[in-house]
């Protein structure tokens, strides 16, 4: 809790419009619910602008709906649900989810908006989307615009250069590359916005399961490339999001 | 080169303004000086926004001397060495460098200009200064202010907490650490906006230099977080600056 | 054996309590039983405090019953056995064992007993709890009383810091936490009791099956540490229950 | 802060003990003080019983003096400096450092105490004397007593085997090994305390910088061991002295 | 070709024993049949002492019944099949294999023979016996005399210490060992004949699939230990054989 | 675009062959179509001499198909569909591939063509024929004549020396192997042409799912031999191919 | 041998102009000459067209000279001495070495030679160097005409792409380069010719020495390109050489 | 200690030729002394044949005096020091140490003996002389014969063929190379005596100091070779002592 909630609190205690029990229940408040099996974070929407997102894998579907209706019940909407297999979504239907099979996503108690900005989501093949449509969904659902650049990969680097104009016009790029992910260099060094990296699973014997793009894309000679984990096209999606609408810079 | 600055070639052709040599002189530059043991990069300045940056570790102070006077010589200014050794720096001292020993970097041609925005570069620990150096002054270079939060790591959370306001002046935070790279975590969970992550290569045993902290910060389970290369201050700073400096997102 | 021991022995010897045949056959008890196929360690029990825990991954059913039947045939109860997976528990079920499916684990020949001291036991998220509960119920067998505190992960700080109450109550803590494992280092800087950390294998891409949480909690920046093996809640509890079941020192 | 302490505090102010500003300093105060390069966290005695340990590498002279200096005027004593080269500890004479070469430790206002307890630091060969007179010291320092008893590695296992007596009278044992660190799992197998797995680097080849011991430390078949970072004696010392110096437990 | 072999065929093409064509025949003959996908070694027996040995996984059951019926028409018996599955051993029971379920293993054509000598096959635990028995059946194929001594880890010292006559009867010991695999360190300090270590994949986390226990046997303190691949019960036998038999020192 | 090509399109245009707007056209034509999901690279063909070559795996048949036809409506044939599972290939069967089951490769619009040169493609057993024959399939659909010669492996080095003058006639070697990889440095010894090395994932234990052989290979002690991933027979069919088909050096 | 020379030898023996014990040298004739420290490869040079090279790291400068002078004896010229640090240079100087200090690589009694065909050699960067030449000059010992190509990483993809017309004149490409290695795909994707990558050590941090070059060469996505080992640039020019010489491809 | 010593124990204490209290010593005698730093282990000649074997890195040179003077007191004599520094061996040249430079061993009270059987020491290189030394001086001083074999590495692989009568003679073969290491698995296949494997770090880039070599021996395709650490001559030598001087095999 910051100085000025706390000072407020202390004002409205001192002016008798709050008792000290009250003052005590404000100055001691988690935040959050607790369902024994997870702790809901109430405080997530006002302290980072979104609503918690569940990472449905490794949950029961009994443990992901009770959190969902905990959701909904303090009105939030627009709730992601993560790395959700089909058998699971299936299991949870009753909840009448807007399920996603190629990026194994779902948004529960989806809600109209308008989007803004620009994010280009680039992938280096074809066997990358399950991951670019992950981030692009995401992002659509956090309330940004998105372009999709598809199976652009340095192995036909004309494809890429021949969308230079169109990658000027990003706000902000992700790189969605498997194998060496060379991608997200070839990018870094074409554009002048913040380029996000997002090593994938795609490839087979050296590629590791994407340590090869990962190590890559770390080592980028390109500057000013951010990395999310291997097949992270959700964590790649929240923050183009918060980039892609930020506030104009003042000095 | 992108089609309207063909066409306006064209157009200058057909209508005699140029040569059909000068024409094909233009169609085909390519952009960069050839030094022999470098090609200067001159177009990387229209293309993103600053000067090549001289990377000066395995070069010779000869060729590092090359490179910094040609770009000298095509008006660029501002131009920053890194992984610079106190040792070449002093071969180099003719180039009248302004050298900053705990970063390991120098500013060739250095001229003063507003900064803008607010970066906040954290660190877990003092022993990450020199990374978070790097990143300061890279970032200051490019023209955006800088708030130095030092020490800040989770083994006292409280020292993080305590400067929760700070933190939500910032446009986007830098959050430098070893070891296990915890702070990427707590600070990604308490603020808004975007968050770039830097391990180090500080601590020992399992920390494998860095890759204990490299793990953590890409398997962070706060979202928004980028992640760059262990001790690359330098990327760092580049890639908050560009988001520091983002105008406002239209729709 | 220990010295006194032998001494004791020699005395019977020399006092015709013992002849010279009964004193060699006690002067070289191996201590254990052989079943070929295993040699069944009844020494553990005066050894260690508690009976020999049976890993049931790897061996038949017929080598698991043939173990738990030797095991009561000496006396024991409340005889733990790990990694058993549902089929497996299913073909022994003439055992009666009391089976966990969550942390797929059994106690055959349970029996109830007092609980004491304080364990509590925290997870980074719902994910974690397989490990967790593998680690509360082995806990509670061996005798402690265990306090459960799950998804209290480092992304919403204040779940956790909203129980240092509660934390300041336990005799010891274990983390459990997948992902960056974040959640040992800030319980590790929160208390002055000892910290159990358990990596989990909750995560993917970097997290690499739990090495990025086990170099993660090894590299914790907070002291007084100590960490078991991937996905070991087992191993935890018993180092746990140690701690907690300890007499009050002396000088 | 706690829920208690901020009662108190209200208490007060509405008593008029306090005024509104001093009850809005207590309850922002930050606990630590900030040096710039460092933020010396005072709070630590109090909420871990220990003071701050000052992890000297990788940070100047200059710095550590400076976080001496301060925990001096705030009045704390016994302070650990580990990792503390002899080239620096030089420099810092004017301190009255209490140095030991072989654990490359030193302690800033020492002060003698009465030793409590009993922890038996045992190493596998005479090679890991260093790591286990870091923890030896550091142990003595923060008020427990200590039994060497080194050179017991497993390739003769008689010479842990005779120490069965002495072993059982410890109340945790610090087990000490580089190369297959094999002396965990024997040592885990004898004992029925808590015991610390210390792996060292010790060692050449195949135990690649002390990940052989750290693998074996972690997978050893004995339960109820908890392993520290390579080289870690400081760690294992001080999860070792909580555990020592625990009170009886009651249910 | 070895000089003698090459001397007599010269000398009885000169004396007229051998044509020129027939001399090129056997100067130039492979020692090898060809099927195409595979070139059948039947030197192997007069170069080695033993058929060669198929390795079954990877191969169609067809190209393994080729080249057992090779093997057969050139008068081979006891010829080894390791890594065969069940079902593909079901397809090839034309063949009246001698299959071992548990150690995955089949002889074909096996002949009784004496067995000579004495090698123990020890294990960490009752999970590592399909390897153990993958050991022992290859060698007593090959005519060596096996003394299986299962379940004897270090967790329980005493049970490995009680058969130290035992062990010394031994011409060679092969110890078998998953998780951290101590237990050829101690069985290597305990005897003075050969030991062969096999490590084991048995485990989990940490173990990584052997790794840990590979890692400790290379490293073990005590000399004098060979080690095989994971899991590898057939090599370490092949070398055990191979010892066991030797002829006696002569100088 | 090459500056020749550019020159004739601008004399095009200035003798009015081209309009402006065809030239403009012909200057930046991308060189693929796009599919959204894929941009087919039609400029492959005439910049590298080959066909795009489809990685079937992580695509959906109907992405498959619709590249396929995007091809052949091109004009092209012979198109290479690598990693295609039994699976896939059935739900293709519409477009009448020529599928290869051990090779997991199929050709679409398959053309008869004269072969050329000799590769010849030699394996350490039989177990690394699949790999094998992917680039002994891939190389004659390129044009070039393929020597087999299977299971040469090193543990009876006589088998690979009995085929020195066969080798002695090939224009570059690939040597397929698994496990420990050794024969490509026994090759690399033997001949005087290219050799490329392809480590395949054949074994257990410590070759890793290939890297023990690709190590191996990359660390040959004999030189001029190229590496290539791991199972990779197609991109080693790729490369030898380039180097068989080679007109004659001049100077 | 080949059946060809043995036949002769045969033949020569039968008419007398062999006597039996000549012929049994010539059939046994090892190829090489034994200084107990070495065994010189003298067949070498007939066998694979170069003589045999020295890799001076590791030998003591007294060996190297016996290796030089055996040589030398021989006959052989324009022998290639690698990893030749120059303090050994040093102590070599009697032997009048022509030394390159960049490369450390040395030749031994040089000879002048007309150099034929055309291999390109590109680097990422500056830094690279080393390898870079250490593959020219091995090249042009070899006699292969070398073009040198250096700075042309991807960060600023136009520099490479201006060298277009260049790169297509080229028999064999060399791709050098450390951090992500991206240049290799780059080039991979351009020319139709063989290309060769090296991953050199340049970089910090996750390039881990060149591992993340290496990975990412193995798993480029562009086909044809072989790989050699890390900073290995005498390996890619033999390599190179090989595939520069060959002759015209007939069927 | 075993059965029949205990019994003799007991019949001489009951026959009075021992009183209890030495009886007592004499069953609970450690069988070692204890210096502190060091319990040198006097079981060991006994128990094991050989001395203790010092391994001096790690070690102070008072130490390592201290351990050998408390062996000579014992009279032991041909006692080995491995890893013994040429500078740590000019402190304790008091002592008399027959040092060997190259192998960095030392064998103090030196005693001369007959040698017996036959070990052959092949090297992959010359570079790999130091680690082979101190396997030949291990092995002499043990007193065993050795045939030094060195430089017969597989790129020319005629090398070791040419030897193949001198290894037929050999009673064990230990293979020393570095690189990829295929010497172990050409010989493994050439001969039919036990092999013993020693990787070595010789090598760059992928060999990744010794693992390339490493786990390419341990997944040699060639059966019965036993491989031991990296570098780790002196454990070959006590391995291949033990088998060369085995007694002869009976039934």
């Amino acid at each position: 809790m910051e100085k000025e909630q706390i000072n407020n609190i202390l004002e409205q205690l001192l002016e008798g419009q709050l008792s000290q029990e009250e003052a005590l229940d404000h100055l001691s408040y988690p935040g959050f619910d607790d369902l024994g099996y997870a702790k809901v974070d109430h405080d997530r929407l006002t302290r980072q602008g979104m609503s918690e997102v569940i990472y449905a894998s490794g949950k029961t579907p009994e443990q992901i709906r009770g959190i969902c209706l905990n959701l909904a019940e303090r009105g939030e909407s627009n709730i992601l649900l993560t790395r959700l297999s089909p058998a699971k979504a299936e299991k949870l239907k009753d909840l009448e989810l807007d399920y996603q099979t190629i990026a194994q996503l779902a948004v529960f108690k989806p809600q109209a908006q308008e989007l803004r900005g620009n994010i280009i989501i680039a992938t280096g093949g074809t066997s990358d989307l399950p991951v670019a449509e992950e981030a692009a969904i995401t992002a659509e659902t956090l309330g940004s615009k998105v372009t999709r650049l598809y199976d652009v990969g340095v192995a036909g680097v004309h494809r890429i250069l021949a969308q230079k104009e169109l990658l000027d016009q990003a706000r902000v790029v992700i790189a969605v590359a498997g194998m060496e992910g060379a991608l997200a260099s070839v990018v870094g060094g074409l554009v002048a916005c913040p380029v996000i990296a997002v090593p994938t699973s795609v490839g087979y014997g050296a590629s590791f399961n994407g340590l090869a793009a990962l190590l890559s894309m770390l080592t980028a000679c390109a500057s000013g490339i951010g990395v999310v984990n291997i097949d992270n096209g959700f964590g790649a999606a929240v923050l183009a999001h918060r980039i892609n609408t930020m506030t104009a810079c003042q000095d």
